[in-house]
């Protein structure tokens, strides 16, 4: 049993919880906005540092991360996004068709660099401390360093793109990924010449923001008193 | 198509970028020191908030929040972690099912709320713009929106666990959580005593923390050049 002090000086004042605020509010997904400015080695490290501080089931730290800087495998990547993306068009109908084609989807090859976070399921042995009785948790806790390394990058006024239309098998022969390992995450990462207000999907009429108050309840599924004054406060 | 202003002002300083990596830093999986003290309505609508906000694949915003501040509601959700508590301790081999069964592993009763994230898989329709060919993408989505919560509450100076030893069955039937929806995490949320430097299980000799530079690639798996300056900043 090692020791383990009490964090000092670790009470967060209004200044430092509203950057943490305006961190999650001003986060978005950057497809289209980035600059070719190469991101330094010492800010890159902070990225992975924060990614690495994700919580974790059982402690596993189940991730790992592919820096991807050579171009040639930057675009093997986003051949493999462009086959993925003509067959994504073909399942919507009609109009909503039409928008997805305008839709610009990602920045690949733009970015300077990719970063793809993977989850090694079979990380420190078999069984796992809170992955007994939910399996998928080690998948979570990788997505977890994922949003880590996202906020970070906004922090350091990075921009970060998540693709997800591409298909894991062509992934894994661009990144030489081994089969025992499951990709999580391919983002693109660098910096950008700003940074939209609103989602691209929401400012594209995609989809418009949830009203919060329509996705919370009280104590059980489907219970909600309006009166709550939870709901004055949403 | 609505328009999509740029963010004005919204460049981070050097303290607000601090202020990110204190609360990446210093976030902790909280079991053992919650006090029973309320939290404000108006700062769990702050927590909400970030939640909601965290991103989603093709705006889909799958989650739900069901906020458990009934006791009754609480220490049913105890009992079901209780029995696959027990169940979780028999998989572990003699030394460590001895350290397995010392741990304090959750809260859930002594913090005066839970949060359940949910995980609406048909929100929005079928097909879904980014999960064409990731089905899980909007399971991940609702674990980034855990994510955020989590770090939000550090920076309220709150803290939070998250139970994942238990059934999704007892947790569905606690909460009255319908088949069509998925769980993806239970969170014990509440003012602390105190936050630990290192992760309880780092601090019990359960596992240690992984050198970051073990799990860092260069380009593909398993090519990594030590002499990358990249190495030198890890």
């Amino acid at each position: 049993m090692q020791s383990n002090d009490i964090q000092a000086d670790s009470e967060f004042s209004a200044s430092e919880r509203d950057a943490v605020y305006k961190c999650i509010f001003n986060r978005r997904d950057v497809r289209g906005q980035f600059l070719s400015d190469p991101i330094p080695d010492a800010v890159l490290a902070r990225l992975l540092t924060a990614a690495h501080h994700a919580p974790s089931v059982g402690f596993m730290q189940p991730w790992d991360f592919i820096v991807v800087r050579n171009p040639a495998v930057r675009q093997r990547v986003r051949d493999a996004f462009q086959a993925a993306n003509l067959e994504a068009a073909e399942m919507f109908e009609d109009e909503k068709q039409k928008t997805y084609r305008r839709l610009k989807l990602e920045g690949i090859v733009e970015a300077p660099i990719g970063i793809c976070i993977t989850c090694d399921r079979s990380r420190t042995g078999k069984v796992v401390l809170g992955r007994t009785h939910q399996a998928d948790m080690d998948l979570y806790s990788a997505v977890c360093a994922v949003q880590n390394l996202w906020l970070a990058a906004r922090a350091e006024n990075i921009g970060v793109g998540w693709v997800s239309i591409i298909k894991h098998d062509d992934l894994r022969e661009a990144l030489a990924i081994p089969p025992s390992i499951q990709p999580i995450a391919y983002l693109c990462v660098g910096y950008v010449s700003h940074f939209f207000q609103k989602p691209d999907l929401e400012a594209a009429g995609w989809l418009p923001r949830m009203p919060l108050s329509d996705a919370v309840w009280i104590d059980r599924w489907n219970e909600r008193n309006a009166s709550d004054p939870l709901f004055g406060c949403l």
